[in-house]
Protein backbone atom coordinates (compact mmCIF):
# COMPACT_ATOMS: atom_id res chain seq x y z
CA UNK A 1 0.00 0.00 0.00
CA UNK A 2 1.48 3.41 -0.63
CA UNK A 3 2.35 5.80 2.26
CA UNK A 4 -0.28 8.64 2.61
CA UNK A 5 0.96 11.95 2.01
CA UNK A 6 0.57 14.76 4.99
CA UNK A 7 -1.42 16.77 2.68
CA UNK A 8 -3.47 13.81 1.93
CA UNK A 9 -4.60 14.25 5.90
CA UNK A 10 -5.42 17.71 5.52
CA UNK A 11 -9.17 18.86 5.83
CA UNK A 12 -11.40 19.21 2.08
CA UNK A 13 -11.70 22.86 3.12
CA UNK A 14 -7.46 23.10 3.08
CA UNK A 15 -6.88 20.54 0.50
CA UNK A 16 -7.21 23.84 -2.47
CA UNK A 17 -3.51 24.94 -2.39
CA UNK A 18 -1.98 25.56 -5.71
CA UNK A 19 1.05 24.56 -4.23
CA UNK A 20 0.01 21.14 -2.27
CA UNK A 21 -3.55 20.95 -2.69
CA UNK A 22 -5.05 17.57 -3.66
CA UNK A 23 -8.43 19.14 -4.68
CA UNK A 24 -6.37 21.66 -6.38
CA UNK A 25 -7.06 20.13 -10.34
CA UNK A 26 -3.99 22.94 -11.82
CA UNK A 27 -1.72 23.04 -8.82
CA UNK A 28 1.60 20.95 -8.09
CA UNK A 29 0.33 18.60 -5.89
CA UNK A 30 3.40 19.08 -3.61
CA UNK A 31 3.55 15.89 -0.95
CA UNK A 32 5.23 15.67 2.30
CA UNK A 33 6.71 12.57 4.19
CA UNK A 34 7.89 11.23 6.90
CA UNK A 35 11.23 9.85 6.67
CA UNK A 36 12.22 8.98 10.19
CA UNK A 37 12.18 12.41 12.64
CA UNK A 38 12.27 14.36 9.44
CA UNK A 39 9.22 15.23 7.16
CA UNK A 40 10.65 14.82 3.16
CA UNK A 41 9.75 15.97 0.02
CA UNK A 42 10.02 14.87 -3.87
CA UNK A 43 9.80 17.88 -6.55
CA UNK A 44 10.57 17.19 -10.07
CA UNK A 45 10.85 20.64 -11.96
CA UNK A 46 9.40 20.77 -15.41
CA UNK A 47 11.36 21.68 -18.09
CA UNK A 48 9.75 25.31 -18.70
CA UNK A 49 10.98 25.84 -14.87
CA UNK A 50 13.70 27.76 -15.43
CA UNK A 51 15.20 30.82 -13.84
CA UNK A 52 18.86 30.70 -16.35
CA UNK A 53 19.56 27.68 -18.84
CA UNK A 54 19.67 24.90 -17.12
CA UNK A 55 18.52 25.99 -13.69
CA UNK A 56 15.58 26.04 -11.83
CA UNK A 57 13.39 29.75 -10.99
CA UNK A 58 13.96 30.73 -7.36
CA UNK A 59 10.22 30.88 -7.27
CA UNK A 60 9.83 27.33 -7.39
CA UNK A 61 12.30 26.87 -5.11
CA UNK A 62 10.74 29.19 -2.40
CA UNK A 63 6.83 28.16 -3.13
CA UNK A 64 8.13 24.37 -2.63
CA UNK A 65 9.72 24.79 0.65
CA UNK A 66 6.31 27.52 1.65
CA UNK A 67 4.19 24.12 1.14
CA UNK A 68 6.32 21.69 2.73
CA UNK A 69 7.55 23.45 5.62
CA UNK A 70 3.76 24.61 6.62
CA UNK A 71 3.23 20.32 5.83
CA UNK A 72 6.42 19.19 8.16
CA UNK A 73 5.21 21.77 10.84
CA UNK A 74 1.45 20.15 10.97
CA UNK A 75 3.49 16.72 10.98
CA UNK A 76 5.83 18.35 13.64
CA UNK A 77 3.31 19.42 15.76
CA UNK A 78 0.84 16.15 15.25
CA UNK A 79 3.20 14.33 16.65
CA UNK A 80 4.59 16.32 19.51
CA UNK A 81 1.12 16.30 20.68
CA UNK A 82 1.22 12.93 20.49
CA UNK A 83 -1.65 12.49 17.86
CA UNK A 84 -1.83 9.73 15.04
CA UNK A 85 -2.01 10.68 11.30
CA UNK A 86 -5.33 9.18 9.88
CA UNK A 87 -6.78 9.26 13.76
CA UNK A 88 -6.80 12.82 15.07
CA UNK A 89 -7.64 15.92 12.99
CA UNK A 90 -4.80 16.83 11.34
CA UNK A 91 -4.33 20.98 12.37
CA UNK A 92 -2.99 23.07 9.80
CA UNK A 93 -0.39 25.59 9.37
CA UNK A 94 0.24 29.23 7.63
CA UNK A 95 3.71 30.39 7.29
CA UNK A 96 4.86 33.77 9.94
CA UNK A 97 7.78 33.98 7.60
CA UNK A 98 9.83 32.22 5.15
CA UNK A 99 13.67 32.50 4.54
CA UNK A 100 15.32 31.32 2.07
CA UNK A 101 19.10 31.01 1.26
CA UNK A 102 20.33 30.28 -2.30
CA UNK A 103 23.92 28.68 -2.05
CA UNK A 104 24.00 26.66 -5.60
CA UNK A 105 22.32 26.82 -8.72
CA UNK A 106 19.63 24.63 -8.91
CA UNK A 107 19.63 21.67 -11.88
CA UNK A 108 16.78 21.74 -13.84
CA UNK A 109 16.61 18.11 -14.90
CA UNK A 110 17.04 16.84 -11.30
CA UNK A 111 14.53 15.82 -8.52
CA UNK A 112 14.83 18.52 -5.72
CA UNK A 113 14.40 16.72 -2.58
CA UNK A 114 13.33 19.08 0.54
CA UNK A 115 14.09 17.42 4.23
CA UNK A 116 12.71 19.29 7.09
CA UNK A 117 14.05 19.25 10.78
CA UNK A 118 12.09 20.13 13.87
CA UNK A 119 13.69 23.39 15.34
CA UNK A 120 11.66 24.13 17.77
CA UNK A 121 7.75 24.42 19.17
CA UNK A 122 6.43 27.21 20.82
CA UNK A 123 2.42 26.65 21.69
CA UNK A 124 0.92 27.50 18.21
CA UNK A 125 4.17 28.31 16.60
CA UNK A 126 6.42 25.67 14.68
CA UNK A 127 10.07 26.60 13.23
CA UNK A 128 10.94 24.77 10.54
CA UNK A 129 14.62 24.31 8.89
CA UNK A 130 14.66 23.13 5.42
CA UNK A 131 17.75 21.90 3.37
CA UNK A 132 17.21 21.66 -0.65
CA UNK A 133 19.84 19.03 -2.26
CA UNK A 134 19.72 17.97 -5.95
CA UNK A 135 22.01 14.77 -6.69
CA UNK A 136 23.53 14.89 -2.59
CA UNK A 137 24.61 18.64 -3.49
CA UNK A 138 22.61 21.45 -1.43
CA UNK A 139 21.92 23.83 -3.29
CA UNK A 140 19.45 26.13 -0.66
CA UNK A 141 18.53 26.41 3.14
CA UNK A 142 15.54 27.46 4.08
CA UNK A 143 13.60 28.44 7.81
CA UNK A 144 10.14 28.83 8.13
CA UNK A 145 8.10 30.55 11.18
CA UNK A 146 4.91 28.59 10.92
CA UNK A 147 1.69 29.30 12.91
CA UNK A 148 -1.35 26.84 13.49
CA UNK A 149 -4.23 28.64 12.00
CA UNK A 150 -6.97 29.37 14.53
CA UNK A 151 -10.07 26.79 14.91
CA UNK A 152 -11.87 29.68 13.53
CA UNK A 153 -10.15 30.77 10.83
CA UNK A 154 -13.28 29.16 8.49
CA UNK A 155 -16.22 31.06 10.19
CA UNK A 156 -14.34 34.66 10.00
CA UNK A 157 -12.77 33.93 6.62
CA UNK A 158 -15.74 32.08 4.58
CA UNK A 159 -18.52 32.55 6.89
CA UNK A 160 -21.34 30.48 5.48
CA UNK A 161 -23.74 31.87 2.85
CA UNK A 162 -27.38 32.55 3.78
CA UNK B 1 4.02 54.41 -26.26
CA UNK B 2 3.74 51.66 -23.39
CA UNK B 3 6.62 51.90 -20.84
CA UNK B 4 9.02 49.23 -21.08
CA UNK B 5 9.60 47.16 -18.25
CA UNK B 6 13.07 46.05 -16.46
CA UNK B 7 12.74 42.68 -17.40
CA UNK B 8 12.11 43.91 -21.27
CA UNK B 9 15.67 44.93 -20.76
CA UNK B 10 17.59 41.65 -20.03
CA UNK B 11 19.64 39.93 -22.41
CA UNK B 12 17.86 37.45 -24.44
CA UNK B 13 20.18 34.48 -22.75
CA UNK B 14 18.15 35.57 -19.18
CA UNK B 15 15.14 36.47 -20.34
CA UNK B 16 13.96 32.93 -19.63
CA UNK B 17 12.96 32.73 -16.44
CA UNK B 18 9.83 31.00 -15.39
CA UNK B 19 8.41 33.41 -13.10
CA UNK B 20 9.63 36.81 -15.16
CA UNK B 21 11.04 36.11 -18.25
CA UNK B 22 9.65 37.46 -21.61
CA UNK B 23 10.96 34.34 -23.92
CA UNK B 24 9.25 31.83 -21.32
CA UNK B 25 6.03 30.66 -23.21
CA UNK B 26 4.60 29.14 -20.21
CA UNK B 27 5.96 31.66 -17.66
CA UNK B 28 4.22 34.05 -15.85
CA UNK B 29 5.68 37.25 -17.31
CA UNK B 30 5.92 39.34 -14.46
CA UNK B 31 6.81 43.44 -15.11
CA UNK B 32 8.65 45.61 -13.12
CA UNK B 33 8.75 49.38 -13.42
CA UNK B 34 9.97 52.67 -12.21
CA UNK B 35 7.86 55.02 -9.84
CA UNK B 36 9.70 57.97 -8.52
CA UNK B 37 12.58 55.96 -6.51
CA UNK B 38 11.13 52.54 -6.20
CA UNK B 39 10.34 49.88 -8.48
CA UNK B 40 6.75 48.66 -8.44
CA UNK B 41 5.34 45.20 -9.92
CA UNK B 42 1.46 44.41 -10.64
CA UNK B 43 0.29 40.40 -10.23
CA UNK B 44 -3.02 39.49 -10.94
CA UNK B 45 -3.76 36.33 -9.30
CA UNK B 46 -5.53 33.42 -11.32
CA UNK B 47 -8.69 31.59 -9.59
CA UNK B 48 -6.57 28.84 -8.89
CA UNK B 49 -3.67 30.29 -6.65
CA UNK B 50 -5.72 30.02 -3.88
CA UNK B 51 -3.91 29.03 -0.57
CA UNK B 52 -7.19 28.62 1.90
CA UNK B 53 -10.57 29.29 0.57
CA UNK B 54 -10.16 33.07 -1.22
CA UNK B 55 -6.79 33.72 -0.27
CA UNK B 56 -3.53 33.56 -2.23
CA UNK B 57 -1.00 30.55 -2.01
CA UNK B 58 1.76 31.73 -0.28
CA UNK B 59 4.01 30.26 -3.01
CA UNK B 60 2.66 32.92 -5.17
CA UNK B 61 3.36 35.56 -2.98
CA UNK B 62 7.38 34.40 -2.11
CA UNK B 63 8.26 33.70 -6.37
CA UNK B 64 6.51 37.23 -7.25
CA UNK B 65 9.13 38.84 -4.89
CA UNK B 66 11.96 36.79 -5.56
CA UNK B 67 11.64 38.06 -9.57
CA UNK B 68 10.45 41.46 -8.50
CA UNK B 69 13.69 41.75 -6.26
CA UNK B 70 15.89 40.77 -9.07
CA UNK B 71 14.82 42.98 -11.49
CA UNK B 72 14.82 45.55 -9.19
CA UNK B 73 18.13 44.82 -7.83
CA UNK B 74 19.29 45.48 -11.06
CA UNK B 75 17.19 48.85 -12.03
CA UNK B 76 18.78 49.84 -8.87
CA UNK B 77 22.02 49.06 -9.81
CA UNK B 78 21.70 50.61 -12.93
CA UNK B 79 20.46 53.71 -11.75
CA UNK B 80 23.21 54.07 -9.01
CA UNK B 81 26.23 53.39 -11.94
CA UNK B 82 24.58 56.05 -13.73
CA UNK B 83 23.94 54.10 -16.91
CA UNK B 84 20.66 53.90 -18.73
CA UNK B 85 17.94 51.75 -19.58
CA UNK B 86 18.31 50.72 -23.22
CA UNK B 87 21.46 52.58 -23.96
CA UNK B 88 23.75 50.23 -21.79
CA UNK B 89 23.84 47.01 -20.86
CA UNK B 90 21.57 46.06 -17.79
CA UNK B 91 23.27 43.26 -15.66
CA UNK B 92 21.24 40.59 -14.50
CA UNK B 93 21.39 39.76 -10.80
CA UNK B 94 20.22 36.36 -8.59
CA UNK B 95 18.92 36.09 -5.57
CA UNK B 96 21.23 35.53 -2.43
CA UNK B 97 18.69 35.12 0.20
CA UNK B 98 15.02 36.30 0.48
CA UNK B 99 12.84 36.53 3.79
CA UNK B 100 9.05 36.81 3.27
CA UNK B 101 6.98 38.16 6.36
CA UNK B 102 3.14 37.08 5.90
CA UNK B 103 1.67 39.36 7.61
CA UNK B 104 -1.93 38.93 6.44
CA UNK B 105 -3.86 36.91 4.05
CA UNK B 106 -3.95 37.96 0.51
CA UNK B 107 -7.37 37.89 -1.16
CA UNK B 108 -7.24 36.04 -4.47
CA UNK B 109 -9.75 38.67 -6.19
CA UNK B 110 -7.56 41.91 -6.03
CA UNK B 111 -4.21 42.68 -7.56
CA UNK B 112 -0.74 42.52 -5.53
CA UNK B 113 1.10 45.64 -5.93
CA UNK B 114 4.77 45.01 -4.51
CA UNK B 115 6.90 47.62 -4.51
CA UNK B 116 10.26 47.73 -3.81
CA UNK B 117 12.71 50.19 -2.40
CA UNK B 118 16.95 50.14 -2.33
CA UNK B 119 18.42 49.42 0.83
CA UNK B 120 21.67 49.40 0.02
CA UNK B 121 24.33 48.62 -2.62
CA UNK B 122 27.47 46.86 -1.60
CA UNK B 123 29.59 46.52 -4.66
CA UNK B 124 27.88 43.28 -6.31
CA UNK B 125 25.44 43.11 -3.68
CA UNK B 126 21.98 44.90 -3.78
CA UNK B 127 19.82 44.77 -1.01
CA UNK B 128 16.26 45.48 -1.48
CA UNK B 129 13.07 45.90 0.69
CA UNK B 130 9.98 45.02 -0.75
CA UNK B 131 6.08 45.74 0.26
CA UNK B 132 3.32 43.47 -0.85
CA UNK B 133 -0.30 45.39 -0.51
CA UNK B 134 -3.88 44.41 -2.01
CA UNK B 135 -6.14 47.48 -2.11
CA UNK B 136 -3.41 49.44 0.25
CA UNK B 137 -3.62 47.09 2.64
CA UNK B 138 0.11 45.85 3.49
CA UNK B 139 -0.51 41.92 3.53
CA UNK B 140 3.37 41.08 3.48
CA UNK B 141 6.78 42.39 3.40
CA UNK B 142 10.03 40.92 2.05
CA UNK B 143 14.03 41.64 2.04
CA UNK B 144 16.11 40.41 -0.66
CA UNK B 145 19.85 40.22 -1.09
CA UNK B 146 20.49 39.89 -4.70
CA UNK B 147 24.00 39.50 -6.09
CA UNK B 148 24.98 40.37 -9.86
CA UNK B 149 25.71 37.20 -12.12
CA UNK B 150 29.21 37.03 -12.85
CA UNK B 151 30.64 37.77 -16.11
CA UNK B 152 31.93 34.93 -16.76
CA UNK B 153 28.33 32.87 -15.64
CA UNK B 154 27.32 31.83 -19.16
CA UNK B 155 30.39 30.44 -20.30
CA UNK B 156 31.11 28.78 -16.53
CA UNK B 157 27.59 27.11 -16.43
CA UNK B 158 27.14 26.80 -20.91
CA UNK B 159 29.99 26.53 -22.67
CA UNK B 160 29.25 27.04 -26.13
CA UNK B 161 28.63 23.24 -27.83
CA UNK B 162 31.41 22.48 -30.23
Amino acid sequence: MEQKSIQDYYDDDFAICYGCGRLNKHGHHLKSYWDGDEVVCHVRPKPYHTGAQNFVYGGLVASSMDCHGTGAAAAFKHKHDRKELGVDKLARFVTASLQVDFLAPVPIDGVMEIRARLEEIKGRKVIVAMTLTVNNMVCAKGRMVAVQIPDDYLEKYNPPEK
